[in-house]
């Protein structure tokens, strides 16, 4: 039947173990380590005057069960509907945080495969993948991207409450791509007291042609607005490699989280990883990957429990439709 | 892929501020103002003898959050399937109300863009827009068209409990578009004392090509079935006009509720909207609208507070796909 | 728009009389009666050498009330992914149990249509139409079929506790069908007093061409793993005949549940079904049926209640899309 609707998705699953000090290992099969499994509905309308008029609907699912994931919410994963043009596109809705594109363009996995979703690589953005309530203007022109996000707090009596700003910009020229972001969240809180967290970020990627040198910094901190105590204060660093290998592509990265907390000590951490993707056909691939979180005494990243390290192993296929 | 289903939907969002006497303004990112954002699947298969099997799944989301509508439900606006030939319709599943349709046929603004959903146009409809459990039968002959509900009240042991029987018949020629609606809703007891719900609704519109006028008039009661209190008893005014300009579309209307509960005063409540829709093209249209609900001292409309008042101005874009 | 995806489903509805000895009869539309409702996203990519990639995400819903089927769960009918060729199809993710899928080859009413789901026939598979984390293996050579499916307990240092293993064998030859399966379900607990569920099951269905005779036996127990008190033994039969009648086919079936725990008394039931489909067209079909379970006093089977029988009476509609 004749629809003016693109259907796409992924639907990718793996047997992955996750093991960590305190308790013992866990097997299991497990949806989405390298892709968010999604299945989505988008389109486009052509307006003329080269403006049109696009929409994209995007569930994310666990395939192992069946069930919804984003916490049950039906589009979790992206809804929106916008215009788009020579000016570049406005999107209203639920949408990627700027920071977030930012740190998968840079980042060896793209932000998947290896545990760092609960791990290292989210220190680099807590604000999550996602904003609801968000307007998002982007623009290409040349080597130079860019885009801006609001979204609405929708607190009564406050347009600050709850609000939250991104930003990103990026270089792309030859073998050379940079980006930066920022990302600013205030609390739900209309009281001046109320907690700001605020995250910059930068990375880069240098492309030799048999390797890709990959490395991203992030600066994140969460006060009171009115000086008072810090409650979130860190930097995190990354560096990483991947290179191509006939039909595949061989990754690995180490990451490190700075805890600069005044007062507190012994509560950083360290990442490593190294992965492996094969391709079968144009849509569907293979992959691997072993990735390791070493906790200082007090520092609880992806194992939930203070100086508990956490490994994840896992062998799965991506298929892409 | 070939495939007998049509995905047809809308995304609608806006920017919107809600106001109150009792709590300062709110500002955010609203979904489905003009018409619900929805995401739908139908389709039909040719039976022979002018006879069809039809069918319609249509979800209804957030855009601004990617959450379902309808509490969750995964097809809430509509799910069916039925049987439609030169006999009419008859289709079974989860449907629009005959009483919501007869007044979506006469609002100025088709009950959406302004706040009337939770306002005094809601009044006009106080069983919601669906029934569940339910059978419907339609008709349309030449300038005539009618429709019949029967929604299981699916209580053991009574079949008159929680049972909606709702009707509607429209007359519709030349300028003229008259459609007279009503509704029955018992209570979920299965006692004689249960409360049973009643609505009468009639509207016209009149076409004077320059200009269209619109007018609506419901009788809303809720009693014992034995002759007891009275716990609804109101009757609900709406005055409107709506005229094309150029691309677009510019509406108004007035509406009024008259509590006549005995025992209560200054229970009434007054509603006036205005708003604008303009053509981008022929999916996609812009919207903008203001309207306001005056509350008397003990009515509680829209606000949820007595006597509070409530408006709700908007900008926002609808896509049809 | 081009897609790789077919849409496909399912929208069954009727109006059911459900009636026990406690509770006075209950009328309503319900879904799914003969076939769940259900719609799903299904694609494959060819991967060359015979191999291809596949995927299903099926939606359960009950269209009555449009609400979502498998308790809310996105995609709960049916998600994997996997691959298929020359040696058969490996599957990940939520897949139907080998055990169902053999009962549902067998039983006349092909498992709906008739209240078996509550009923004796879910006796015959007390372990669910599916599993979740599941890794399956099909292959059909010649007249013979198998699979074999495996389900991750998912249970933190533990391989074994809440881990499912199935498998069925079968054999179709001529009017000859013949199939075997079993299924083994490990408790959650990974104390070695963990309740071990399992059931051995065998049918066949044979075709006289003008009637077809059909038969399946179960063996069910269900005992702690150190030989502990047995919390479910019982045997199951079934008896069915189905005949084509022109557009139409005719069912009929009887099955008994003897219960064997020790130390229990009067705890068998039995259930008699009659029904008929008729073919409206290549994808509608009209269906009725009549169905009881007689529960001994010591049973409660579809009815909840001990000792009290229940019946289903149903007349509806079945469109595949």
């Amino acid at each position: 039947a004749q629809t003016n609707v693109t259907i796409y998705g992924v639907a990718d699953v793996g047997i992955q173990r996750i093991d960590t000090d305190t308790t013992s290992a866990r097997w299991g099969l497990d949806s989405g380590i390298q892709s968010g499994s999604r299945l989505g509905f988008k389109g486009s309308e052509d307006l003329g005057g080269g403006l049109s008029a696009i929409f994209t609907l995007e569930s994310g699912y666990n395939i192992d069960t069946g069930t919804s994931a984003q916490g049950g919410r039906l589009f979790g994963r992206q809804a929106f509907v916008g215009l788009s043009g020579g000016f570049g596109a406005v999107k209203f809705g639920r949408q990627y945080t700027p920071i977030f594109i930012a740190h998968d363009t840079i980042d060896p996995f793209g932000t998947g495969i290896v545990g760092d979703a609960s791990g290292i690589s989210a220190t680099f953005n807590p604000y999550g993948v996602r904003m609801d309530n968000t307007v998002n203007y982007s623009l290409t022109a040349g080597p130079i991207s860019g885009q801006v996000a609001y979204g609405f707090g929708e607190v009564a009596g406050s347009t600050s409450a709850n609000r939250q700003i991104g930003a990103s910009l990026g270089y792309a020229n030859g073998p050379l791509t940079v980006v930066g972001a920022y990302h600013d969240q205030n609390g739900a809180g209309t009281t001046a007291a109320s907690v700001d967290a605020r995250t910059a970020f930068i990375g880069g990627v240098f492309d030799l042609r048999a390797v890709k040198l990959h490395a991203a910094f992030a600066d994140n901190r969460a006060e009171t607005t009115t000086g008072g105590a810090t409650t979130l204060r860190n930097r995190d660093y990354m560096l990483g490699v991947s290179a191509p290998i006939g039909a595949g592509n061989v990754m690995a990265s180490y990451a490190r989280k700075d805890d600069r907390r005044a007062g507190i000590a012994n509560a950083d951490a360290d990442f490593w990883a190294v992965g492996y993707t094969h391709n079968v056909s144009k849509r569907t691939n293979l992959y691997t990957s072993y990735s390791i979180i070493k906790n200082d005494p007090a520092s609880t990243l992806g194992s939930g429990v203070a100086g508990s390290d956490i490994s994840w192993f896992n062998v799965g296929v991506r298929h892409k439709f």
